[in-house]
């Protein structure tokens, strides 16, 4: 099968004009402390869907969103009336706290952004519609069991190069769609003392799958996904506010859904599109927050390397459930973190079983309780 | 370790000034029926560079090689002479010929190109030193054990990202580069013929490392490597006269290396450079070759994603000879080819030894000897 057959599709075409594709089923999560000046910009690409605003810290504080957006907003106090107890699984003061939306949506769709997140350009000096680029890749397959030299092999202009197995060419369902950024590049607290100047202005056209068996840093700055279909391992853990650890939240729920997505057969993709990052974190106030992930994460990515899940873990709950498991039993000795991040897996996924009673959720209660 | 202490380098500071890089450490090798004039356009990148070309068909026919280039030729008589009864591993009428050169080579490193590739330019419109970039890549790391999602670290202006391990930034060496093609993409004869007028124009500004664990098609069109660490692996195969299959011998030898470099934890990367591919060959043609290519590499594809090479393989040498022996075991059902594919992989072994009698092929000999 050619790449056209197996349901090629550019961003042109993936957008009737005048109709926004998949408006009515994706909904924008912004974690935020201040009003959303930044969606002005973003207007003419955003105005059709609906946000989801996921207020961080202060609650009493009013966060103004500009008119003719269509939207709705929690705050830590919304949360805690939401899921009771649960909350605690909700991270506060930091911005893993925007996994919230993923659990109250009723999209199929999410494309979640930081407030520090502008409009780019490309080459050419044309403005990026970043969603719908987004859309384009979670709607064509993914590739992640042999590697196309010529990147995506169902973009407009392109195909699987000679000695690409025919078999495999009808690819796998796109279920995460991870975008760049220009300016600011997403760095460590380490590399941005060492580097305070460097900014990314090279523009990488092109859109890859992460091979199977192979982890990614995920950032949660510019990021699409299926909620159907991997959403409730979007988990972005415990950070902030009373944790040892911050600025590993889009870390640790990419090694999660990686392990995760490879075992159940769906692709994640890489590269475009590009989003602006205007500025860049204190690398001094970074550095405190990461400092224990710079260590642990030396034992965290051989425990995902390695991560086998059963072949019954048939569904991502499933899945999810046994890998909170082998969390508590082999990260756990590392520190009691571990234990408590475990739990907190377990209480998310009873908390999105809870919101989102289905067919599969029901299914799952099972799952999570014997998890515990 | 930020990339700039692991050793970043960049083209232009890859070349001292009026000092070609790799001058005395690197030999082009090029497989040709024809005479040589496309090396006009390449005069400016390879003049300084010792050229080995291999004739194909017609040994009585005079290849003619611009003024000014330093060069030795082979011809198929050339190649018996030097081999004797061992000359049955090296193909005839087909590119695959070209595995010769890198046999009688007597450098670190090899660049090998096709005769109707010519100098790509740029998006600013600038001629690209193809080698520059390729001898670029390989002096500088590989990354297969995690993906960066900025692409290659080592490249100014960029490093690593955020969630890195930092005990993987130092990398591991690099072995193999595998170019890109502008122009008509490097497409099998079922696309080329679903797709006649399919042009590549992208130009993707992005060298990444492919990831450990996962088999690429490698074009031998625009290829770099290092012949000491690589070199007895990057045989061609049987492809051509006499011969039930063409138009696969890079790929054969790019599910070879792949497999080898993985276990030797040797680094392969892809991306820039492009070469500018002048034209397509023949659909037709290439379907008489391809045709019992594309239903066995559905079968190969499979063995060498599970290929394992047992400990004690601890050379290229010996992973290839262990290679062989589970071609002959495993490919052999499929069909006979596979098992004289197999005694030539243990002949190239020997011709390769008996032309580089050094320590390691010596070791070799009794590797090769167990392998019959």
């Amino acid at each position: 099968m050619t790449a056209a057959a197996a349901g090629k599709d550019s961003p042109s075409s993936s957008t009737v004009r005048g109709t926004p594709l998949l408006k009515d089923e994706l909904d924008i999560v912004i974690p935020t402390i201040r009003n959303l000046d930044f969606l002005e910009m973003w207007r003419p690409f955003f105005q059709p869907y609906h946000l989801i605003v996921v207020q961080d810290g202060d609650p009493s504080k009013t966060i103004r969103v500009p008119e003719g957006f269509d939207y709705e907003l929690y705050n830590r106090n919304d949360i805690k009336r939401i899921l009771g107890p649960k909350a605690a699984c909700i991270s506060f003061k930091d911005s893993a706290c925007r996994c919230f939306g993923y659990m109250v949506s009723k999209k199929k769709y999410i494309y979640t952004i930081d407030d520090d997140c502008f409009v780019a350009k490309d080459p050419s000096g044309n403005e990026i519609n970043a969603l719908e680029q987004h859309i384009s890749n979670l709607l064509t397959p993914s590739t992640p069991y042999f590697f196309n030299t010529l990147y995506d092999p169902y973009r407009e202009g392109t195909d699987f190069v000679r000695g690409y197995p025919f078999s495999l060419r009808e690819g796998t369902p796109t279920v995460v769609s991870h975008g760049l950024w220009l300016n600011i590049p997403d760095y460590d607290a380490a590399t941005q003392l060492v580097k305070p100047r460097e900014r990314n202005t090279r523009y990488v056209d092109a859109v890859l799958t992460i091979p199977r068996g192979t982890l990614f840093p995920m950032c949660g700055m510019n990021l699409a996904f299926d909620r159907e279909l991997i959403g409730s391992a979007m988990y972005f853990g415990l950070m902030g506010d009373g944790q040892p650890i911050g600025r590993y939240d889009d870390m640790w729920a990419g090694w999660c859904i990686k392990v995760i997505c490879d075992h159940l057969r769906l692709g994640v993709k890489t590269g475009l599109p590009y989003i602006w990052h205007s500025k860049a974190s204190n690398p001094f106030v970074n550095l405190r927050k990461e400092y224990k992930g710079i260590f642990w994460q030396e034992e965290l990515i051989p425990f995902f390397q390695t991560v086998v899940l059963p072949k019954d873990c048939t569904t991502v709950h499933k899945c999810y459930i046994e890998l909170s498991k082998q969390v508590r039993e082999k990260l756990g000795k590392i520190d009691p973190y571990f234990t408590k991040l475990a739990d907190a897996m377990v209480t998310w996924i009873e908390a999105w079983d809870e919101l989102n009673p289905s067919g599969t959720a029901a299914e799952m209660v099972n799952g999570s309780s014997n998890g515990k």
